[in-house]
């Protein structure tokens, strides 16, 4: 779909919204919408796309109440600003749109939270990302080596960008808007996603992705939408294996589970975000005795974390109800970058190569 | 300097520790090391560099002491792994160091800011940066976009790249060591480093790189010792104006300090990493009446920062007296997105020209 049309199409999504309140104003009917409960407990598995979504629980918003009155006015006041953005083709942060607000009386949202989550609740009723309302996040700079090339659609012209060949040893940094990125071709096996950046710069210093035709992903930390959405189109585009390299902590399955199952937050957009087939390399709780990793020992909020995660979905498996039980019974977590006891190669020539074989990859 | 003569002279400035313990036991002397305090009272402005940095006040560590003596052995532990790094000409992130001290037996460090200032303790001693002995730090990730060109040594060959032209929207990552970067040519008028990410791509988006010949460097709060470099070498091999637009609350202008006058931590470094001419755009106190931004009471803990600040050696100046005096006197804060409650153009239309006039710049 070309720019033009997508941005009318979300024109005409946001105005639905409002026209579906005028309607039911005429009828006589209190104007209302309806959302699902964003909670671990309404999520779903939608087998057809083997994802996490939102379930079948819905909570209703009706002007009957002054509380949710006014947020009904806070979306109408945001669907015309939106609306005014698509028609002059402009974008901004979700920090500005909550500063624009200030204008709306009434309508001003009194902490960023607030404007975030009603975006999200457009998005919902859309069905569209927030991209599409020309609405981006602050902050990104993940980044991507490896033999890959891509083309990105920026304000100033068409780049091809080679994110071996053509950057420095930072790598590409990924956009804000990554829907203006086409893949183009590769000379890669697989991907794999890292979560620190020392571990990134490791396997870059070490010639991992020359050796193995390996694309790595910086995820830093929790990974923002927009890397998650790069993994998605990468496997989409090409059908190469996305594999995960993480902490050995329940912090960083959850990194995991976000890139493979989708995030809580952000469930109504797992078809596009979620990447189910990648795959888990570590460090996994068996991986510290295996390899006698230096570790520490689980804190009070690691358990709870832990304990959360066995009533998580998301880890309903067979695979993970093992790995997070024996966490809890050897109590210890380890650093993906723990490997460098052993020294600074270990963790390319042994553990890697090991673990991905073990999975199928190499 | 050629790589290989930076790298002897790193080994040989690190031996020289080493040999002065063997001399001082030789001489029937109990070893010992000698390093400045590193404390804001101990910060001294320099006339000729017209830097802040450590004064003369020094501590003594004398193996006299089992606890100093502890210190003395595990920085020869971390000699002699530095020596072998650079013999093999590897490096390592300064995380990867603390796992590798797992194998030292009694000189293991229990926390990794243990041995971050024992490297610190090494830059004083031997007046050299971490980066010398192939040290990195975790994670950088700040960005470059604007007219200017670069060539990058990578362990992959020299990459030219032009940081308008040839990169995406996101624009040029900063790698960890920056000193593998040469600034090629540009063709602007002055710098601009910005706090958040949402500021540098609203000056992207509305073209002012373009229309005020200005680069623009994402600072991401507060600046990595590369992007304090990185402002520091354009400045020096161009002479470009630096200027540095942040929030207008008390750890923003510590953002600014840092960048002008060199940080309390690295101020051994101060010569290499600050950039005294750096001038401060804003959001000043007295802005945020001038411009009827959206604010936020200063918290407890911003009038501390503010108080602090009012002893802090590097705000000791007219200027800082003022802004800080004012803003405590009227209580509150802004950021520097809080331009957007008055359009998205109001930042880069009205205030960024007026203040840069203001301050000489355009």
């Amino acid at each position: 779909m070309s720019k033009e049309a997508l941005d009318a199409q979300a024109r005409q999504e946001l105005l639905r919204i409002a026209e579906a309140w005028y309607d039911q104003m005429v009828g006589g009917v209190v104007p209302s919408i309806s959302l699902p409960t964003r909670t671990k407990q309404n999520l779903a598995f939608d087998e057809t796309s083997e994802v996490w979504k939102y379930g079948e629980r819905e909570s209703l918003r009706s002007a009957h109440s002054a509380k949710s009155a006014l947020h009904l006015l806070k979306m109408s006041y945001v669907i015309g600003f939106l609306k005014q953005q698509l028609i002059e083709n402009r974008s901004s942060t979700l920090r500005e749109m909550y500063y624009i607000s200030e204008g709306w009386k009434k309508a001003k949202f009194h902490a960023q939270d607030e404007s975030n989550l009603l975006i999200e609740d457009l998005e919902i009723l859309t069905m569209l990302q927030r991209e599409a309302f020309h609405l981006r996040p602050e902050e990104d700079g993940a980044t991507v080596f490896g033999p890959i090339r891509l083309k990105e659609m920026t304000r100033r012209g068409v780049k091809e960008i080679h994110c071996q060949e053509d950057v420095g040893e930072a790598g590409y940094a990924i956009p804000n808007n990554v829907e203006n990125l086409e893949f183009v071709d590769h000379d890669a096996k697989f991907v794999i996603a890292i979560e620190t950046g020392g571990m990134y710069a490791r396997l870059q210093e070490n010639g991992f992705d020359e050796e193995y035709g390996a694309v790595l992903v910086h995820l830093k930390g929790q990974p923002a939408r927009s890397t998650r959405r790069v993994l998605h189109m990468i496997h989409e585009k090409f059908k190469l294996p996305i594999t995960v390299f993480t902490d050995g902590d329940p912090w960083s399955y959850r990194i995991y589970a976000s890139v493979a199952y989708g995030s809580i937050k952000s469930a109504h957009m797992s078809e596009l975000l979620a990447t189910p087939q990648a795959q888990f390399i570590g460090v996994q709780p068996s991986d510290i005795s295996d390899y006698d990793l230096p570790s520490d020992t689980l804190s009070e909020r690691d358990v709870l974390a832990l304990k959360s995660e066995l009533s998580d979905p998301r880890f309903d498996t067979e695979y993970w109800r093992y790995q997070i039980g024996r966490q809890l019974e050897i109590g210890i977590k380890s650093e993906q970058q723990a490997f460098a006891a052993r020294g600074l190669d270990y963790v390319t020539k042994e553990y890697l190569p090991a673990r991905l074989s073990e999975m199928g990859v190499l």
